[in-house]
């Protein structure tokens, strides 16, 4: 926008000091009626306000960062606090087996109240119950799930070890059948199996899903006992006293960057026994005599239905991951319309938000909150219809979908954290003001639940294998020429090459979505053909890696190219025209500032 | 480089085990004698390797986060910090005033021992210490100088108001002359004016530089004050026994993000009475009578003079941050050296460092670590140069190179803490590998002594003077013409265009110095035009916040040009083979890697 200096309403008369004027930011927002909004985004935004309201009835719950809390203290917060969400009528357990969208949007709510009180919540609830519902069977189920349920058996989640985190397949705890006592020897073989940052465990854990690689006599009599890979058993480490249960050792894992609200810890089994009926055995199952079997048919396939069984969790981090987003970009560009600071000579000063370079550091992470609102939503819709129908094609949509807006939305979100406190100067360095402690709880969330640049690996290992499916048979320049013209057909009016730069072609979705598939399109194209090439020379593990950048690229590309896609049908679905019209807005920035952001598009 | 799978010295043998085997990252570093490089590298390492021992005799000094310290217990720390550095032979205001290099070299050294004492030990003797050495006249010198270098008379730099930050011109507290006592009173007319964010001020200050406008009596009789606009004032602020003087109110400000061994305060003054002679009086004086008179003809121009003495601060910061920088990409490359995860089927594990993604965020990092290494010293050594010549040209460029590499540095810094924490992965986040105390405790290097997106604007208004007044009287398309072909010219076989891309041509520094200039001198001749154009219509404000970005590129570009060619010459400099090598490499890597950023190079 252009205007003379000292323009809009403070330009009558002489400067009336800094605080008299309006600020001018806040006059030339988009119009818009923000409960009709609010509606629109939020079909239980009844549940937030409940959430927020017990909170404010019990403030001596919120970490006071006046306090300087010791991870003690903040951890006997939590654990508090999580008992007053059941005193409220809030079972996350019971949200998750029956309403998984009511389960996710309470998580929402407590990443704003206390990231440390949602990832304790999820490990309670999702990781530890949720492993135990979706990897065990009925049986379990009866056995366990009140008692998780009511926070009567806290329990963990115990998958990485001191040297395997991504690599889970390679986990080097055991669990031995003991056929003689109908049991299970638990062991850790050596200090880099002792199971590592386990949630839960340092002092709150009674029981623990261990992931270990099941072991077996060898039914033909052999000597050698039988490694079927990694299963998930159930373990009790604590007596009812919280005494930790012989044969099992825990330390606490210290303070962190963040989340010290939650008692992570290392676990080291030394020969522990558990009945063979703690084997969570949805997968595969072994009888009294040692006999192992399954459904599936191959280790990788057990393994793969095991980890894919634990998606949950990734969604329940998308959902916190977004709210932390919403929280601080919310808190950046309040701050900003309000705090003014230099001006034209002899004018008021202007609010920062009227700065270009405010602008263009706060707006875009807006429009992408937004965006990702609704891929957040469209996530959870699709998490519902998977665990209802339990269709193959939507397990693995789910997988990659998941996998991929769990790794887009922590990264981003993470960084736009940091250009919030940038964007609101020193007082966003006040403690108080909350910058800082989400940045440092929420920094993990790109690392835990599967990192950031392993899961896009998995999408976009997911993409080449439904590329290839696509084009199986088909010789190379048959594949390529059918795919050059779908591509130049992709995009007839590229501005970049047609410099046709009008606002009307610029800010048309159809075009902007055909921009953002074709970026998906090409790059997965070329990426194909690189790995073809490279891939006999090197092998394939090399030839990966010698692409991997492009991996990355392509796998984040097609994140933004679904995320945008849903930005528009929200865009579309609004009947309200003006909140239309700022939904709009918000979309066009989100898929230029890509577009602008990127030369693949050249 | 390309390879088989399992290959490397691992390949002869079925896989041992994922702990023996040598990590090949290693192996395949450039070789080159660490010795050779450090004694190029750094000519006070004997200071740094001494400072290094201080502590380790001193472990009770740092801060050790597993006891999660409070503010006032990490707060006595530093105290005790401070003084055990003066007890072992260090007087760091002995090194301001007499060897800046060596207070510059111990605050990188600090700087990793704990930024709170790095940034309190500047607020005592480069901000405090040093405004009353470089504002003050001799008497001040004489009066205070002992004392502060002592530590006896611990002291703030109090500029920032509640309401003005950057805009330091607007600030609002006074100082007004009463002649018939011969003192000014020291007002803070309203809570916006209150000062905040003062270092020193909560808990250790006695006394404080008080920046304030200066109000005289009219000399021609007026019954109105004159308001000859900021200056500064050496005003008392607690007793002896720490109790605040009447009419000193300060306020504690709280906990902050990070540095939180620092007392940082908000101060309110009531007519706080202090003598004549308190006015820092080098670049303006008031006499008895309450005469005005100063050597420089305008209230900016004193103003300029009176901020271009802090620029030691920022030399500071430089120094500080690179520290910081050398610290974090050291932690994370050793980790991803030895750190092990996934590898080909059937063979042992690779480090980490072997992922093309991992290169591509740390070495950059790494490579970008040595160019502002090299950077710093040559900042250093022309601030040593103008504070002995006091020539206006040196004045000029310090201030402008001060500006830019503290805004470029701090900004470049903070992003890596972050890339370093993710590439260390889960344990990237236990408290005590650093990585997020570092992060969140340099944050604010980006924010005070200036912040970052206002010094880059000063650093492009510099280059705009100067390169009007290289073309002042020419005509606008004399200009064009002549800048086009010197511009043409500058890059003859951009690859770009040529599609040179043969290594040879790619990492010649030639080519890439031109390019680097090439590109600043583009961004600055499109800019000015862009603001020609724009001013009328808009005014200069206005036109100027149009531009905004394109402002902040070129300031940036311009830095990285400047931090390329003295790292080219650090390269040329070496005269050991190997060293040189491994220089030139990283150097080769801080040039294409801006270039393959930058679209403006197409
Ligand atoms: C606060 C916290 C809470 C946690 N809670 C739990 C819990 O309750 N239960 C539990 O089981 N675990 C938990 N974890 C562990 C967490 O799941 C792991 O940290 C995570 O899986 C990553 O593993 P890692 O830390 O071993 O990193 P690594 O796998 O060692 O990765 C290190 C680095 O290498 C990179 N890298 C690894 N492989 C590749 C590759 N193939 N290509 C490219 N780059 C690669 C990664 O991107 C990363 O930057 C927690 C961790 C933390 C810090
Ligand atoms: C830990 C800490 C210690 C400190 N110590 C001291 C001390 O000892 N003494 C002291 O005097 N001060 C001190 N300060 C204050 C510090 O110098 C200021 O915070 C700093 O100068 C920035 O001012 P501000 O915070 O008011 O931000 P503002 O000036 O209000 O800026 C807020 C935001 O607006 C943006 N902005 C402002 N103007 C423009 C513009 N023209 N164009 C584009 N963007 C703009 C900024 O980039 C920033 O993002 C300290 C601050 C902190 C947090």
């Amino acid at each position: 926008m252009e205007r003379q200096e000292c323009s809009g309403s403070s330009s009558q008369g002489p400067p009336q000091g800094r605080s008299g004027t309006p600020p001018r930011g806040i006059k030339q927002l988009p119009r818009f009626d923000a409960g009709v909004m609010e509606t629109y985004l939020d079909d239980m935004r009844d549940m937030k306000a409940k959430v927020y309201q017990m909170f404010r009835e019990h403030p001596e719950l919120l970490p006071n960062v006046e306090e300087g809390l010791s991870k003690e203290e903040h951890r006997e917060l939590v654990r508090r606090s999580l008992k007053v969400i059941l005193q409220n009528g809030y079972s996350p357990l019971d949200f998750l087996a029956r309403d998984p969208r009511k389960y996710f949007y309470l998580g929402e709510c407590l990443s704003m109240v206390d990231l440390s009180l949602m990832v304790k919540s999820g490990v309670q609830y999702s990781l530890w119950g949720g492993s135990v519902l979706n990897l065990g069977s009925e049986q379990h189920r009866r056995r366990y799930y009140d008692d998780i349920a009511q926070l009567r058996l806290p329990g963990c989640f115990a998958m990485t070890e001191l040297k395997h985190g991504s690599n889970v397949a390679a986990l080097q705890t055991e669990a031995v059948l003991d056929v003689l006592t109908d049991e299970w020897v638990v062991h850790t073989p050596d200090e880099g199996a002792i199971k590592w940052w386990i949630g839960n465990a340092a002092e709150d854990g009674r029981a623990a899903t261990v992931f270990a690689r099941l072991k077996v006599p060898d039914p033909n009599g052999g000597p050698k006992l039988v490694d079927h890979g990694v299963h998930a058993f159930v373990v009790p480490i604590r007596d009812a006293n919280g005494s930790t249960l012989p044969g099992v050792e825990i330390r606490d894992c210290g303070y962190k960057v963040g989340l010290n609200g939650i008692d992570n810890g290392a676990i080291r089994f030394s020969h522990v026994r558990v009945p063979r009926t703690n084997l969570l055995d949805r997968f595969a199952s072994v009888d009294k005599s040692g006999r192992y079997s399954s459904p599936l048919t191959s280790q990788a396939r057990r393994f793969a239905a095991t980890l894919g069984e634990l998606t949950g969790g990734r969604v329940g981090l998308v959902a916190g991951s977004v709210g932390v987003l919403k929280g601080a970009i919310t808190i950046a560009v309040r701050y900003a319309c309000l705090r003014q600071q230099f001006g034209p000579p002899d004018c008021p000063e202007v609010a920062i938000i009227d700065y270009q370079s405010t602008q263009l550091r706060l707006m875009p992470i807006l429009a992408t909150a937004y965006g990702l609102h609704f891929a957040r939503g469209l996530l959870t819709d699709k998490y519902v219809d998977m665990k209802r129908t339990r269709e193959p094609r939507l397990v693995e949509e789910v997988h990659a979908l998941s996998a991929g807006l769990k790794a887009y939305t922590t990264s981003y979100t993470q960084a736009a954290l940091s250009t919030c406190r940038e964007a609101c100067g020193g007082h966003g360095y006040a403690a108080v003001n909350r910058l800082g402690a989400l940045r440092s709880d929420h920094d993990i969330f790109q690392t835990f639940e599967g990192d950031n640049t392993v899961l896009l690996q998995q999408v976009s290992a997911m993409l080449l294998k439904e590329y290839r499916q696509q084009f199986s048979g088909a010789p190379l320049t048959a594949t390529y020429h059918y795919l050059r013209a779908a591509l130049l057909g992709a995009l007839p009016n590229n501005p970049l090459v047609t410099h046709d730069t009008e606002p009307r072609h610029l800010r048309d979705p159809a075009f902007l979505a055909k921009a953002l598939e074709y970026r998906t399109a090409r790059m997965l194209f070329t990426l194909s053909l690189r790995l073809r090439k490279a891939g006999p020379r090197l092998g394939a593990f090399h030839a990966w890696n010698k692409c991997l950048e492009h991996v990355l690229d392509l796998a984040n590309a097609y994140v933004e190219s679904v995320v945008y896609k849903t930005f528009l049908r929200a865009v579309e679905g609004c009947v309200d025209p003006e909140c239309r019209r700022a939904l709009k807005a918000m979309s066009d920035l989100f898929a230029l500032r890509l577009i602008e952001g990127d030369m693949m598009f050249r």
